[in-house]
């Protein structure tokens, strides 16, 4: 399906979510249709990467909140039956039995496959998450940059 | 509106979710709108038949999985103010004070008025859930064919 | 971008949610896009008005329901994090640091920009919510006239 566009918005930051959001990401890739990924809110900490993150350059609310959300994509909880970690466990236990890839496999094939990934500029000021601390292809652009993307995109999803 | 298209990716197992789904599913169909229903995740709690339920073939993860999730649409919990079901209640007692339909009701609405229902084949397989639990006119398809029918609708969602 | 048009399905009553559904509604209109926001079940606690909230002509579940739900927009809680309101009042520090508007403002924003805002005729019957507790500019309307809205829109979300 060639001429074809997706828009995600991942506002989401949980395991289950971001498995489904770079599920199709990939699928539609491997289908060549183009993919943009807007990451909003709480679907940032998708893409942080744990070996960056840094306490430099932020007020006391920004280090609270930067110790206390997940760090890159294998943290995320699940969104139901987390129990403190237990569910999610259970349910990687199930993905290994099924030889099902991981989280941090779907979004490293999306990142090969040349998925678009941006973040949301105001929702990275707010958190104070910087932009060294997250994926190095990512573009920071703002709400009426993603409209205009998600507008001229055959479906957008808000995830 | 004929011609018209929608596709729905049914992603959250929350009665009130669901509710929100399937009376649009119901509504487009009497407008002569097609639909199909992608059920991935959670989602796919909503269609099984409880009297279906098995333990054969399943891995232990599997028979937890299971025997802790909901067994078909009238035991989904709220997405908000459950209280351990006290507020489902509340919420189901509010339902029938304005003769308003229950979940089940608008599931088999739905099935008769011809939405098309389909299940994610990985979250099956990583779930456990076999075929024959859930209710028989599912067809089990891949991220790929849901794609090919979302990117020709007219509209999707993501619930 | 003239011509274009935007429908949010608002399902959701959380505060980060709210905020992300706004700030695209605000940003649309100022790109010349219309945009109808469509509220239903836990969506419409954000369009109550605190002065207005009323127990006349209630239900006693209606009244339970109407006492325990939140009362207008600065009062919804946040998706995740909330702590019992601790982590709503670090990220609406964080939103000051930033001079970032609360959630009243974009909401107010979007009024006057002239968003329309259309309320779920069933969602209130069911919730008990009346027209005269919520904001004075909402059409109260059927699930077929958000999908004959939805379906001439060149995106729509479900939040």
């Amino acid at each position: 399906m060639e001429n074809k566009k997706i828009n995600i918005l991942m506002f989401s930051g949980e395991y289950d979510k971001a498995m489904a959001a770079l599920i199709l990401a990939n699928s539609a890739k491997e289908m060549d249709v183009e993919v943009t990924m807007f990451f909003a809110f709480w679907g940032l900490c998708l893409l942080r990467e744990p070996e960056k993150v840094t306490m430099d350059n932020k007020t006391m609310y920004e280090k609270m909140f930067s110790a206390m959300t997940p760090k890159g994509a294998e943290q995320l909880p699940l969104s139901k039956m987390n129990f403190s970690g237990i569910g999610k466990e259970m349910m990687l236990d199930m993905i290994n039995d099924n030889e099902a890839p991981r989280l941090i496999d779907f979004l490293n094939g999306a990142r090969k496959k040349g998925v678009r990934f941006c973040g949301c500029k105001l929702s990275m000021d707010i958190m104070g998450f910087k932009e060294e601390e997250l994926i190095p292809e990512l573009e920071v652009i703002d709400a009426k940059t993603y409209l205009s993307d998600a507008l001229e995109s055959d479906m957008q999803l808000f995830i």
